[in-house]
């Protein structure tokens, strides 16, 4: 888990590594029978002579697993974040039993709240490739996060006055 | 399932109702642990203590739940679909242990291909609703579908020729 991350703390085009993430064939298989019950994601004979030529993971099978990842993961640490949108949520290429994903994420906006000044919002984006490079899903997700808490004015002001030793 | 729909069967402001669809405790923790294991989702102790006063379903088990209902109820029978993108996902209302779900997946745009004559994509409003009648969650999904195979031309000369008898 990354040390806590306030708004404060953030610069666009900070990025985080993710992953690996291993797509198994059974989890495949598994979450479409429960979510996506498509024959391309769970009947290994149709999904063979079908248009992908083999089973190919639910994208939202895969849009769960790159949760997962981030909660792992952890980048803001424990700062209490809200997911607020997904935008542009595309699933560029197939992803396929034995698949190994990495995941990037991107700070690419950062808005401080108008109205609500303890707050504001970033917008990541998020980019999943396969094994061998060619991205297979990515997605903007805007976030609220809080800004750090700040200095009481009265003890900032008295810290000016007072500058603690050493500084 | 419906019957097989093609492009040029469908008319903006198309709409579908799906659901019921009723998010046990038991899923929403079992789904959480694998995917989004945050405390608001699997752990009810903190979860009562925390922000939303108890358990509350992972935003991407709704999604998946949703996608569960779209393949059961089959609006566009066995035509072939290809999902493009996702925008404006939101996650309006929190979905707790016994909610049941209402959607509405309605055709809010319709673009044939300038490029490729025989497909063209759709828009689609999805929105779920709990059984207050609060919006839970809403995306436009890009879908592309094939135009109906054309009467090969001789074919439709001839039988306009002589059309059917009853006709």
């Amino acid at each position: 888990m990354g040390k806590d991350l306030f708004l404060d703390d953030l610069v666009v085009g900070q990025t985080w590594h993710g992953g690996p993430i291993e797509m198994r064939e059974a989890d495949i298989i598994r979450f479409a029978q429960e979510f996506d019950p498509q024959p391309m994601h769970v009947d290994k004979a149709e999904a063979a002579s079908g248009r992908f030529g083999g089973i190919i993971a639910s994208g939202w099978h895969v849009a769960a697993a790159l949760m997962r990842d981030f909660v792992d993961k952890a980048p803001f640490g424990q700062t209490p974040l809200l997911g607020l949108k997904v935008d542009d949520l595309q699933w560029r290429k197939a992803v396929r039993p034995g698949d190994v994903l990495s995941v990037t994420r991107e700070i690419v906006e950062i808005a401080p709240s108008r109205s609500k000044p303890d707050r504001g919002t970033i917008s990541m984006r998020i980019t999943a490739a396969n094994q061998d490079g060619d991205v297979v899903m990515s997605f903007l997700n805007l976030i609220q996060l809080p800004k750090r808490r700040p200095v009481p004015a009265p003890i900032a002001e008295a810290a000016a006055a007072h500058p603690p030793s050493g500084s």
